[in-house]
Formats: structure tokens, C-alpha cells, sequence
């Protein structure tokens, strides 16, 4: 008779390699049968399993499962769902169980970031507290990079090398028609309160001052006058600049610089990016030439241009959730460990959920240049071996084969439905 | 005794390709010692010429040279400087001629787009008239695939690549989320008023409804009802939809749909691009979620995921210009030919600039689908050889290892300076 069947989802924004730790957990599960019965996914994240909307992926083969470590996005589907403390979300935990109980799980693999540890870690309580215990693991993903304890994060390596890469290349792009025409070029990225997936920006030149790159951190304050004096120095040096500027860059009143009350001809309230915002201040300043770049879903969509590191560790993380599931382990993540800079290696550690979720670790001040606009040679050491190593997908006439998976339907036990 | 020095020049807007045709230049040059002596290179395009600002390429050793045919952006610098008619620019053509002459530089080649075979045209006459005729042979370049006669001009193909791939990539991203976050994504693209990098993005889908994509072509007009019915039908179908908007889209008016008139809250008139303008038509009529990208200059200078089709391409029109100046031919372009389909089969042939300067080729009405909004099968045929296969740069830690060059300047040899 098999164990225990499992449950895996995805939350929260979607990587280059959230589908990889999808493998990693459900090729591990596979080798363990005895222990593991099936690996159900959510349809969407937790509201899959809110909804009893499970997806058996034991109708996937071992190749489409093998696909998943060079696809992008969420094959399962992710949501963007919280699940508040046990008195605001009793149904929700509730329901939960029910599903749980119904479909035999025992396991509980949540792959998301630090929102997703804090649910993990309820689930694992309250299933506990009523009475049919679940071994709750947190899977870690996220792009910004911001999950405390694990030295860094699956997803963020990805970015970051699309960053390094596209800052790299769009700077030489400017550097060669800025004697007539674009000066200043700005890249918007991601990062939410985090400057991390920014700093990767300075990655573009191989050490400080090899191409001149201005960062806009959300740990610094935006200092107008400090800034503009920063891009006409480059400029005066190099003929160009470019500026990384992050989604979460403030101003002296704590608001985000991106809201700048923008109105159409008719009065309508426009939303836009920093991107613009920043590039329009060099131009009201400097008068110099500018282009400007959203790189948005891109950036984190990018698996044609994973990093290998990247794309390794989302692997061993999968595994590793089900390993520490096996061994009895509970309210657990498995976490990146740096056992060395040069030659680079890492191992995988266990973090306990409690001292994870909802904490938010920033950029260190270590990290962050004197002046505030660009890395430290710290901060490079820490970021350059996380975007090491290339991991194509194959490609079919030009184009990169995803793969697309069946989601079979697991027929439902529970009469009635759930509202979300 | 050698012959006469060839000139080199980069024009217009860069490419990830731009500097592998140089490498087809230079390299084939450098095997015709006895007919062609030097090739310098100008310095930011026809700037340098103008200057005296002339790089000596034979300083550049085997290797970084064959280094330029995975390095994108200009590397010798480019330009937007436009000569006009002998008329209104004698000084400057007058100018070319005596450097020209100065250097005993016998074959122009200029790498461009539209204006730029207008002045290689223009270079070849005029110097004839003054007396030292020089061959001028064009050599073809422009993301925007606008150039006539050719089938298809190198730059292109990497760039449609490029957003044929992240269209797919952030497709499947909102695919993943769209249950309760994002459901409309809209990718702003270039192509000026060419619809041909925005039909790229119809590659995402395989085939015809794969992914919901809707597409803006500067070609047709935008229609804001049948925008959103076509939008709205697709989220419907599918749960999300992707757009790819082209900045060249203009509004009934015939004004470009970016010129919204917008304002910050000082009243300042701030530039914003067209995927804002979308993404904002889409709120205010569907009340959807969405996401834009602008890609910008990463589009154009992503050598990390360039066509091979196009590297190979980019290269044999290089060579093919020397070969064609070593024959005689003057005011000439090499163009791309289309033999066959399937398996696709393309030869060089030669084009008089006559027919090439001063055209703009637009998008068939026959490769945009009936309701405006997408590819016609006969369009994807044209297309899809164009993205066909990889080409890799090689990496470093991570890094794809771009050559800068040494760019040593050739010494001046005419007294006075030349105002530009």
C-alpha cells in the first residue's frame, strides 16, 4: 500500500525556473513510492486545492516532466492568493483539510516566496491543531530575492542574468550611436522593495567603471540633484550612461517615484512606469537624448537565457523538499548555503518556516557603492556566481519547445463548492 | 603594390548583427590584399570621414575581428547623419572626396538602411563628377526590414527572433497567473512604420490560436471598438491575452498613438511610449489586469538569442560587397534572395541602389490577417525561416564575452578641421 499522496503549488509571481523545482519534487516523489502515493498540483495555486480543482501528475510523463526544468512560467498555474491568520481565514485553512483529508495528502509542497512560507506554516499548525497533521515544506522561489536565511533565491539568478546581459548589451548599443544620438538609456526592473534584481545591473560591466552604469536603488532615497550630477559625470566620461532603476524607488516623501500623477489630454489618470519618469528628469535636466526600457514580464519569463546555477538550485530545492518530507521533517525549507566564493559552492541547508516567513531581507548597505549608484565589490563577489553557467532550451525551426502539460483533472470526492 | 584603401562605415540605428557583416568586410578584404590595400574604418559612421577620423582595422588582430561576428551594437561607432542632396550638402560631399582622396580610398562601404544606400548612391555619382570615382557599395542593415528588393534585410531576423521568443515566454507567464492577477500583457515593439518586427510576435504561436496574441501594425489604423472586442474576446476564450504593439501605430487622426498629451502633475509634458497608452485603453474599457513591456534597445541589441539565418545572412552580405567592388560594380547592394520555402534556400544577389534608396517597404496587406489584428499563414511562411536557429556567443562567468576593439586612429594627412 503507497503512503501518503502529496500536494504541490505554485504561488505568487511566476520564474524561469519555478517548473524546474516542479521536477525536482515530482521526479523525486516518483522514486519514492512506497512513501509517496501520488503528486497532485493545484489548478492555480492554493485556490486548486481550495477549490478541489487538483491536477494528477501522474498523467504526465517522465519526459513532459523532464521538460519542465527548460520551461518558464507556471505549468500548474500560480495565483496571487493570501491566506491570512487562522481567525481572519478559518473556511480557507478549513477547507483546506477537507480537501486534504478527502484526497489522502500528507504532504504539503508550497513554492513561492515569503507570502507563501507564512501560509506553508499555518497549514502546517492548523492541520496539526484539527487534527489530521500535514508535513508542510516550503519550496523557495522568488525574482526579488528577498527571502531571509537561504543566501539567495531560485528565480532571482535568472533575472539577474537577464539583466547583466541585456544591460550589457543595450549600454554597447548606446555607447555606439551616442556621439549623435541617444546619451542616457533606462532600464526599469523588478524587485518590488528589494534592490537586488537592480544591483545585477552593474553586472553588465565586468568590473566598476568598465561601462558606465548609474543604479536606482529602493534602499536609497532618490536624490534628484545627486542623480543628475552622477549621469552628467558619466556622460562628460564615457559619452553615454545608462541607469538601472528599480519599480520600487522612492522619493524624499516615501512615495514611489513611478507615481507621478500623470493625466491624458482629457484629465484621465494614466499609470506609468519609473522608466519614463526617470528618463523624462535627464531630459528636463541634461537636455540629453534618452530611450527607455519596461523590461516587466521579460525579465522574469527569460528561460532562454537561465542561469545554470540558477536552474540547479531550483532543482535541488524541489528534491531536497521531498527528501525532508521523507525524513519526517515538518513547517521546514530547504535553503541555499555558500560554502565558498572562489571556486563557488553550495550546499543545501534546512531553514525552519517560522524564522522565513514574512520576512523581507534587503540589499546590506555593504552592498551598495558610497555614493549610492552602483555595487560594491562585495556585492559582486555575492551576485557574479549566481548567474553562471548557460542552460538553453532546445529549439524547434527557431523557436524554444516549451512544453505544455495535459493537467488532468483529479475527479472530485467532496459534494458542493468552495467560494474563494 | 596594393590597391586602393576600402572604407568602411557603420549607419543608423545598431544591430546584434551589424558588426558580423563588418567581419564579412574586413575578413574578405584582408584576403584580397593585392586589389584592396587598408580598410579603415570611420569612426561613428560617416562622421569619421567627414573628421579625418579614420580607425585603421589592420590593427585589429584575426581573432577580434572574427570576434565582431558574435559581438552586437556598432563597434566602430555609428551614426544618424543624414546627407542630403549635393545641393544642399556640397561641403560635405565635397569633404568625403578630398579624404577620400587623401587616404587613396577607392571602395566605400556603407552598412545602413534606406538613407543610408541614398548617400552611398549620392558618394558614388558625386565623386565620379569630381573626378575621383570611387565604388560604393551598400551594405544592408535594418531591424526594420524596410529596405525594397531585398527579401528580407540583415538585423531583422535576430530582432524578430528576439520578440517571437519573449512574446512566447511572457505569454505563458500571464497564461500562469491570469486566474486572479494579471490578464492583459502589452509589449511595445520598434519597427517605425513597418510592421514587420510586430508581425514577429505572431511567431509566439506555432500556429494560428496556440496563444492569444493580438497584434497593432502601424499599417492599419487603430480602431479602439474593435481593439477591445478582439481583446475581450480572447480573454474570454482563454482566460488572458497578450498584445504587441508597434510604436509606429497611429490613431485615426493620423496621429501616433503614443502622442497622448500627457502631463504630469506640474503640468509638465512628459513622453511616454504606445504600451502604456494600450495597456491603459484596456483598464478603462475591460477593467482587466494588465502588465507592458517596452523592449526598446534590448530588441535590437540581444546578440544572446540572434537568428543564425540572420548571423549567416549578415555575413554573406558583407562579403558579398567586397566581392562585388572587386568585380567593378559600383552603387550596388547585396540583397538577400528567397529561392524556396521549405527547406529554405536563399542565394545573394545584386540590386542597383537607384531602385533600393528612399524606399520604405511596408507589410503586405496579404500578411496581415483579415481582422487586422494578426499573421496570415503566407506571412508566417515568409517569416518563420528568418528566426531559424541559434547562434550563441561564447560565455565568461556567466557573461557573453563581447570584443571591444582597439580602434587605433589613422593619422591625419589633411590640415584644418571640419566643422559637422
Amino acid at each position: 500500500m503507497p503512503g501518503k499522496n502529496a500536494f504541490y503549488a505554485q504561488s505568487g509571481g511566476v520564474t524561469a525556473v519555478i517548473n524546474v523545482s516542479a521536477a525536482g519534487v515530482i521526479e523525486t516523489a516518483r522514486k519514492h513510492k512506497k512513501q509517496i502515493g501520488k503528486v497532485y498540483a493545484g489548478r492555480n495555486g492554493i485556490i486548486g486545492a481550495l477549490t478541489e480543482d487538483l491536477i494528477d501528475t501522474g498523467k504526465e510523463s517522465a519526459s513532459a516532466i523532464a521538460a519542465l526544468k527548460h520551461t518558464p512560467s507556471g505549468a500548474f498555474g500560480s495565483c496571487r492568493y493570501k491566506l491570512k491568520s487562522l481567525e481572519e481565514s478559518r473556511p480557507q485553512y478549513e477547507r483546506l483539510i477537507d480537501v486534504f483529508r478527502a484526497h489522502n495528502i500528507g504532504y504539503f509542497f508550497y513554492n513561492g516566496g515569503g507570502d507563501s512560507a507564512d501560509t506553508c506554516l499555518k497549514v502546517s499548525q492548523i492541520s496539526e491543531a484539527m487534527g489530521f497533521p500535514i508535513q508542510a515544506i516550503h519550496v523557495p522561489k522568488t525574482v526579488d530575492n528577498d527571502l531571509p536565511i537561504t543566501d539567495c533565491c531560485p528565480g532571482f539568478g535568472s533575472v539577474a542574468k537577464y539583466i547583466a546581459v541585456s544591460t550589457r548589451e543595450a549600454s554597447m548599443d548606446v555607447a555606439s550611436m551616442a556621439k549623435t544620438s541617444t546619451k542616457v538609456f533606462v532600464l526599469e526592473v523588478m524587485g518590488r522593495h528589494a534592490g537586488w534584481i537592480a544591483a545585477a545591473g552593474g553586472l553588465a560591466a565586468d568590473k566598476e567603471g568598465d561601462l558606465p552604469i548609474v543604479i536606482l536603488f529602493p534602499e536609497v532615497t532618490f536624490n534628484r540633484k545627486k542623480f543628475i550630477a552622477r549621469v552628467d559625470a558619466k556622460v562628460r566620461k564615457h559619452g553615454y550612461c545608462s541607469v538601472v532603476v528599480s519599480e520600487g524607488v522612492k522619493g524624499p516623501g516615501g512615495k514611489f517615484l513611478s507615481d507621478q500623477g500623470l493625466r491624458d489630454a482629457f484629465g484621465h489618470a494614466q499609470l506609468g512606469g519609473v522608466a519614463p519618469v526617470v528618463a523624462n528628469i535627464v531630459k528636463e535636466e541634461l537636455d540629453l537624448k534618452y530611450h527607455w526600457s519596461v523590461a516587466d514580464y521579460l525579465q522574469r519569463a527569460a528561460r532562454h537565457i537561465a542561469s545554470k546555477t540558477d536552474v540547479d538550485q531550483a532543482y535541488a530545492v524541489g528534491k531536497a523538499a521531498v527528501e525532508m518530507a521523507l525524513k519526517g521533517h515538518n513547517a521546514v525549507m530547504p535553503s541555499i548555503v555558500r560554502k565558498s566564493n572562489t571556486p563557488y559552492r553550495w550546499a543545501i541547508g534546512m531553514a525552519d518556516l517560522e524564522k522565513v516567513a514574512n520576512k523581507e531581507k534587503k540589499m546590506p548597505a555593504s552592498f551598495i557603492s558610497r555614493d549610492g549608484f552602483g555595487i560594491t565589490a562585495k556585492c559582486r563577489q555575492y551576485l557574479a556566481p549566481l548567474i553562471k553557467g548557460e542552460s538553453y532550451p532546445p529549439y524547434r525551426n527557431g523557436m524554444p519547445r516549451y512544453v505544455v502539460l495535459k493537467k488532468v483533472a483529479v475527479p472530485k470526492k467532496l459534494s458542493g463548492t468552495f467560494n474563494i
